[in-house]
C-alpha cells in the first residue's frame, strides 16, 4: 500500500558532489551539492544544480568551469562542513584542512585528498527555478591509484563513496556488490 | 597520487532510475536510467537523460510525462532486465512480472512492487548530445508504508536502495548510516 509524501525532492540515491571553483580573485571554494548527476554520454557531461545565491554560482558564471570531487566515508565531516558554511565567510579549504590543486585542464581547483575528481568546463546553464543547472563537459576524471583494481577500474570497496538521503538528511555508505549490470537481468 | 582515467562518465553514486511511460497506444514501458538526478528544489524537479533511439524517448515526447521508480535490492534482476531489453521487442512489465499502475496525476504508469515512485510531468527537454535530458516536475512522491519510519520519513534500511557503479558496471547496495547532514560537519 502506497502513501503520498507530497511534491518533494525525494529520490534514492542522491550524490554528495563537492563542487570546486575559483572566484574572480582566484580564491578556491567548495560546496556540497546533492542535486546533480551524469547527464550525457557524449560529450561526457555532468549536471550540477546550484542556487544563484551561492558563492559557487558566481564563481562558475565567472570561470565557466568547476570540478566535481567525490569524498570517501572518511571525509564525511569535511563534505558536510562545506555544505553548512559559505565561502563568503572564510576559506573552506583552510577550515577543513583540504588542499586545493589547480586543474591543468580547467580554471577550477580540485581536492587533493578526495579519491575521485572530475574536471569540467561549462557547456550550458539552465534556469530551473530555485536552482540553475550547470552542464559541464567532463574533460578528465582523475582517481587515486589506491582506489583502482588491477584492470584500472574503480574498486568501490576502496573508493568508499557515500550517498545523501533527502528524506532524513542522512549520509549512508555504499555497501556490497549485489550484481553485474547488463547481466544479472538475463537470469529472469 | 592521482592517475587520469580520461574523459569518462564516471562519478559516484549514480542512480538506478526505472522510468515508466506510456506509448501512444497506452502500452506501459520501463527503462533503466543511470544518468539523472534531482535538479531543482522549486518546482521540485528531477532530470532523466534518455537516448533518442529509446522507445521511452518517443513515449515521453508523446505523453509529456514519466515516473521514476526506485527499486529495492530484491528487484535488482527486474531493474537490470528493463535496461537490457527494448520495449519494442515486448512488454517488459509482463516479462518481469511487475504490475503497472496508472498514475492519477500524470499520463504514465508506475511500478506497484517498487517501494518509492515519483510522478512527473515534463517541464523542459534539453538536447545534450548523445542524450536528451527531460526535466520533470515532481507532482507527488509515493512510498510503501512499510519503508517509512514513525515520523513518516523514508527508513533507508527498509527501502534498501542500490546504486549503479559506472566504472565496473556493478550494482551496489546502500549501506549503513554514517552521519547527519547539516550537523556532522559542525564537529570539525
Amino acid at each position: 500500500m502506497k502513501t503520498s509524501l507530497g511534491a518533494e525532492t525525494i529520490v534514492y540515491p542522491t550524490p554528495v558532489f563537492i563542487v570546486g571553483s575559483y572566484d574572480a580573485e582566484g580564491r578556491p571554494n567548495l560546496m556540497n551539492a546533492a542535486w546533480g548527476g551524469i547527464c550525457s554520454s557524449a560529450p561526457p557531461s555532468v549536471a550540477v544544480s546550484i542556487r544563484p545565491s551561492r558563492k559557487t554560482y558566481d564563481n562558475i558564471v565567472g570561470s565557466q568551469a568547476f570540478t566535481v570531487n567525490v569524498p570517501s566515508v572518511e571525509h564525511v565531516k569535511q563534505a558536510d562542513y562545506v555544505g553548512i558554511h559559505s565561502g563568503r565567510d572564510g576559506d573552506k579549504f583552510e577550515a577543513t584542512g583540504l588542499t586545493p590543486v589547480k586543474s591543468d585542464l580547467v580554471n577550477a581547483p580540485y581536492v587533493a585528498e578526495f579519491p575521485l575528481v572530475l574536471e569540467c568546463k561549462v557547456l550550458q546553464a539552465f534556469d530551473l527555478g530555485a536552482h540553475v543547472e550547470f552542464v559541464g563537459e567532463i574533460l578528465d576524471v582523475k582517481a587515486e591509484e589506491g582506489v583502482l583494481n588491477a584492470e584500472g577500474k574503480i574498486d568501490v570497496g576502496k573508493l568508499e563513496p557515500f550517498i545523501f538521503s533527502p528524506s532524513d538528511t542522512g549520509y549512508y555508505r555504499v555497501g556490497e556488490f549485489i550484481g553485474q549490470a547488463f547481466s544479472i537481468g538475463k537470469k529472469l
